[in-house]
């Protein structure tokens, strides 16, 4: 059996969530001591986990960051001011403790499951890495396609596989994250393919590029459009084309997440192109999703225009690796203690709006 | 000695930060395993709390959030559509781990301090409650001062006292959260005194006025300010006027904070009519405080803007408790642990941008 038909067999059992959950959860989240909706959008975060839940009282406890690390053959186009080498040298790093993903990852109490989907150095050494490398990183996308369409399936598999792991370990909630020196320039490809976009409006500075750096990186993005002939290709095949081992492996993420029911939250602008990736190979899979920040990133905001999400955070945050994801996780936390934990109008004696005519 | 006396002698303790500490800070900042900046608000809250704390390895580990609760004269004039008993009931209810500020403040690991300093009814016999009523209740605004000038400063001085206790307890930063039927009536007249706003501007729903209530609720402002000729009192003199002793209490905790160079968070709208208040009494208090959120009552947005203050989040909450500022924390904390916690480009033998020529 191919990868392609083993993926198409998973997202076959993706099911939506069920909307007509959200009336019992209101019903709870309106039943609560504090002026109806006064939570605003906490309230309807718990709302949303409820359902995924299929519970009135949704928790958030058991979560866990998976980072996917990957490299990109498009760095040949000088793409990023930082070297390739950087990919290994901070998966060390991670593994060291010695990142911002794992102080954020330890401030959210979640697990950080470190993934060598694609990275092209050897990391066989580096210990708590999982070693799940389909191919050491991806081909130039500037001139053919950046991996084929049994390699981006078997990337998206990994993502799926480890989901199921998580899931087998009581995580409920999975937040996505990424290295890969390049993965800006898959992601603005991947958006303007998905969406329609315009290549100058969704590339940016990445790592630290000027400005004759991001005009040379919408060129190459452009030109990858062109040479993979984008237009003419399925979601996979457009995952292929111009995306990321990474990439696709977090796309697994969110339509693992999706076929076990539980919730996943997106990073940023790399994160964000997973999720589209996913929500156009599995449509559903977007009704597990969550978004985190706004990267500043222009492609992100494109990103979350097509995908209708209005993120969390607006922090000017463009660093990757998880980071905002892991602090959505400890929003969508605090969501879920306020719904599952609070004492109701009833319970506590306390009057509401109705019991009061002035 | 009078109260006021007392205040103006903690007042003149009050330095602003240092901010030559900046320089330092930014470097080490600059120093770890990121893109520089790339944690954008992240890294200026790190590095406010390193300036705070006069270090270059910040901490937000001790965390308290102080809950003062008061009553309102002003609800004669009908400003909130909730009876004020609801004000005590609350009150059990924060004493019985029932409240959205209970489940909040246990996601933030922050110890929850109440204080009744000026609720109308006997809360004496609840549990956990810090007796320092001052009086039982403001007087009606609409008709006269809403309490004396050594009234508003015994409520300030409240507030110190009890930061006082808090640093000698090891608290390192200090969220502030209200309860007090009708307010946000007393926040909109301290706001629109302070900066000049129209009440129109400034008014908003409170727990939940129809578009009649929220124009009623502006005129009841429009008399306080000019019963009490506000435009000719000093601050001290606008707080006892148009404010509430929570809200004056809550002044206090961020003059205190600033007196023992702790870090303060505000809330909402009335956390934020505290903050400005303090900020009128004792300008450096201002170094100290943190905003947090967005609240959607109108006049939080004029008062951020005449504090200068950019929110964290944009939530559309509008609870108040302490609820924002439990979130807050939250972040500033996750902020401490990357500065104080991440490895440097040196130690983890990571290649910065300048090692590469590409």
């Amino acid at each position: 059996m191919t990868y392609e038909n083993r993926l198409q067999e998973v997202i076959s059992t993706v099911a939506p969530v069920d909307i007509n959950r959200e009336k019992a959860a209101w019903q709870r989240q309106d039943s609560l001591t504090k002026p109806p909706r006064s939570l605003g959008v906490l309230e309807q975060l718990a709302v949303r986990m409820a359902v995924i839940q299929k519970t009135v009282r949704p928790q958030a406890s058991e979560r866990a960051i998976v980072l996917m690390a990957g490299d990109h053959g498009v760095v040949a186009e000088g793409v990023s001011p930082y070297p390739a080498e950087v990919t290994c040298q901070m998966i060390a790093n991670f593994a060291a403790d010695g990142a911002a993903i794992n102080q954020l990852a330890a401030q959210a109490s979640a697990s950080l499951v470190l993934v060598d989907v694609g990275v092209a150095g050897d990391v066989s050494a580096v210990k708590g890495v999982r070693a799940a490398k389909v191919r050491p990183g991806t081909a130039n996308m500037a001139l053919g396609p950046a991996m084929t369409r049994e390699q981006a399936a078997q990337a998206v598999l990994v993502g799926v596989q480890i989901v199921e792991e998580l899931v087998a370990r009581g995580v409920v909630i999975i937040g996505t994250g990424e290295m890969g020196i390049g993965n800006t320039t898959a992601a603005a490809a991947l958006t303007a393919a998905f969406t329609g976009a315009d290549p100058t409006g969704v590339v940016g500075r990445g790592t630290g590029l000027d400005d004759a750096g991001v005009a040379h990186k919408a060129a190459v993005v452009r030109q990858a459009l062109m040479v993979n002939d984008v237009g003419s290709l399925d979601p996979l095949g457009v995952l292929a084309a111009v995306g990321g081992l990474e990439i696709a492996g977090l796309a697994g993420v969110f339509i693992g997440a999706a076929a076990h029911g539980v919730a996943a939250v997106a990073d940023g602008f790399i994160s964000g192109a997973a999720l589209l990736s996913a929500t156009r190979l599995c449509p559903a899979s977007a009704d597990y999703a969550f978004p985190s920040h706004r990267s500043v990133e222009p492609g992100h905001s494109v990103l979350l225009g097509a995908l209708g999400l209005r993120p969390l955070l607006e922090l000017d945050m463009r660093l990757g690796e998880g980071t905002g994801a892991a602090i959505a996780m400890q929003l969508i936390g605090d969501a879920c203690a306020v719904m599952s934990g609070m004492a109701t109008f009833e319970d506590a004696g306390v009057s509401g709006e109705e019991d009061h005519d002035a």
